[in-house]
């Protein structure tokens, strides 16, 4: 069994309304037992919408933004840490986080650096509970960006680790491209500044190239050199962020950097609200409690009108198609028990789900329901018949719910008029008459 | 090392412009090696915008843009089938089956039926290469749909099989929710329909619950109880569909469902040109000697017009920003070579890169090229002193290529008014006057 259903029992498993006397159902036999490594019921969210999203090609967070709207929001929605654009990209990005310390928010707010003492130092003079350093280690980002070799990174990371544990804050040491880096190289690093001490280490996949179980194998084996916690960071270039994210979870991760609608560098990261999509259904205690999920909705539609872009319409969670369901066989079970197609509650969410009916592609038991929100009364028989109007008109041209429900009024009227009313199930009152 | 530069060697790995004498840069220690069941080099696509597609809210393709320009267009993209709704969900619907099948495309048509003889009988009549039988396995679907028990489903299943066999034609049979069902019930039926010899057998994420790592485990178990080819349909409500299907191929797996842009139920399945982009990193030769790569923006914005949507912000590929590089640090490597922040090459989809350089996070490697762009000439001082300009400006408020190539070639003008123009670096001619 796969999820839970986040509309039933506590425990967070699914519970059919009867088990028709399957007593092995509630086995679950494609999850790990007892899988000491996975932190998927106990991670914590860097929200970088204000670091990584600035980076997305539409961005711009002027000051009132950032400290006004987009800051407290992420610290009311319970996220852990909100992390800042360097001080060191310009003067106003060390004015604004000099801005959002002084906020006395909840999250811890870190700033990210390249992994340079200069960068480092105007950073702890913001005001900030912690640093997130980076630097490049593949050969790529070596060789065409920074331009130094393994042992002056790993003198400089321990450098600057040591400054900025000396000024008592939290510090963060990542590599970039890390699955493009050499394993060997990127170990001992992590090892060396595990060993003076780091808060955390980082594995980005900068370029977004990594599959899921890659990410598994390389955030499981770190998890046997360092004894700190692991950050990771997943761009989106393949679509597999967000289940890269949990993978690492799996694995052994402690952290996973978001951003709000996943906004960053090219086409972004592991999305916030995409992320809570994933864990809701795999620790949905966790997640409901410590995250105000109903929130969302209100989180993406203030990040998708300063960027200007609009959710797209496959957003999980909040894109408007997400809990609609059309086919004649799922709406028919939907409406039976909405757990047989959804494995989000809408009502988690603060949404509500809605069964389109006006279609050729409906059925007789959706056709059903919507009769009775009309207020009327049919035979199924009579149900069917209708629906088969509906789809024919369906079939000629789209048709909107006024259409439908046209046609139910009208198919209703005619029964109406007509005293001999057909009872052939027994379960039909008179049918009172309805001008539509 | 991960993925590959689409852009590079024909034996699918990256190669750095220069190795630095690092001789274990080519070692690979992430991916599988020799894996035996992998298919992410030798999959099919079952094309199924004109079936699952049809079940996206907003979907109503009339006959014309089904039989004019969908059908030819995804043909034309290489697919190799074509997934249509039944014939048994409208009179129109068969119809149009009819046609398509006509049309004499090269991909192979399907249709996608219940398992029910009736429905089948219908389906065969269209002239179809292949039916897609389906049947809900879950205890949900047991329960709140058909109501029927395993026996019965397999009984029934083999009975339509035969049938679908007996008339020449393709078959597939597939569970629905199948990571809800129990497993052994479903490895028992799928044994049981395999030995009667039918084409495939289906797992389907219906509700979109599945995570990487029980595909794998699913698919791989299942690899081992069946010799027929293995289809896997996944849904999109937890965001990992593509990396499904790609961990599905991993375990051996043979045939992925797509949809263009991802829709059907709900907010959708695996979108086709997601899924090209994270198998074109993985297996670059077989994608781009099998796919017309250039066709998926033309197609998506054809499917993306035909249902009234915007393709998201943020699709792989397509998306507005995939191939715009902002940051300073990003922007420096990508103009060294663009492998250093990209994995998908632009070029292979007839797309190009974008290096945006007016922002607050620009850095003076970027703002260089531009100024190269403008057919000006600089010192990297100066360079670095326009850059400063830029940045103070992009901090004040949002500024376009406009505003910034105004202050480059402002700051220019005044150094061509200078006669004593500083020559640090010794590599800048004396400067052309250029009026803006």
């Amino acid at each position: 069994m796969c999820g839970t259903d986040s509309a039933n029992g506590a425990n967070g498993h699914v519970q059919p309304a009867a088990t028709n006397g399957n007593a092995n159902f509630r086995s679950n036999p494609y999850q790990p037992v007892g899988d000491f490594l996975s932190n998927v019921d106990k991670f914590k969210i860097i929200e970088s919408t204000l670091r990584e999203g600035e980076q997305f090609a539409n961005a711009y967070f002027d000051t009132e933004t950032k400290i006004k709207i987009l800051a407290p929001a992420l610290d009311a929605f319970g996220v852990d840490y909100i992390e800042l654009t360097s001080p060191a990209a310009s003067e106003q990005s060390r004015k604004d986080c000099e801005a959002i310390c002084k906020l006395g928010l909840k999250a811890k707010i870190l700033t990210h650096v390249r992994c340079d003492m200069r960068d480092a130092m105007l950073a702890v003079d913001t005001g900030v509970d912690g640093l997130d350093v980076v630097i490049g280690t593949s050969s790529f980002l070596r060789e065409h960006s920074h331009g130094k070799d393994m042992a002056y990174i790993e003198k400089t990371a321990i450098e600057v680790i040591e400054y900025i544990k000396s000024k008592g804050l939290e510090v963060r040491f990542s590599s970039e491209d890390s699955f493009r880096s050499d394993l060997v190289d990127l170990l001992s690093l992590y090892r060396a500044v595990d060993k003076v001490g780091v808060n955390r280490v980082g594995i980005a996949d900068t370029v977004g190239c990594a599959s899921p179980r890659q990410v598994y194998d390389l955030v499981r084996t770190l998890r046997g050199v360092v004894s700190c916690d692991i950050e990771t960071h997943f761009h989106n270039d393949t679509g597999c962020s967000i289940a890269n994210a949990f993978c690492a979870l799996e694995a052994g991760a402690t952290h996973i950097d978001t951003s709000v609608l996943g906004i960053g560098e090219r086409n972004g990261i592991t999305p916030l609200g995409g992320l809570l999509a994933r864990m809701v259904v795999t620790a949905p205690d966790y997640v409901k409690s410590k995250y105000k999920l109903h929130m969302l909705k209100e989180i993406e539609d203030m990040v998708a009108e300063a960027v200007q872009v609009n959710t797209p319409f496959n957003n999980p969670i909040t894109g408007f198609c997400a809990f609609t369901h059309k086919a004649g066989i799922h709406a028919k079970a939907i409406l039976n028990n909405p757990s047989t197609y959804e494995i989000l509650n809408p009502a988690d969410f603060g949404l509500t789900r809605y069964v389109h009916f006006a279609s050729r592609l409906t059925g007789w038991n959706a056709v059903k329901t919507r009769v009775g929100q009309l207020g009327l009364t049919m035979t199924d028989d009579q149900v069917k018949e209708v629906t088969a109007k509906i789809k024919t008109l369906a079939d000629v041209r789209p048709i909107a719910i006024d259409d439908a429900d046209s046609i139910i009024r009208s198919f209703h009227l005619g029964l109406a008029e007509n005293t001999d009313v057909a009872q052939t199930n027994g379960d039909a009152a008179p049918v009172p008459a309805v001008v539509a």
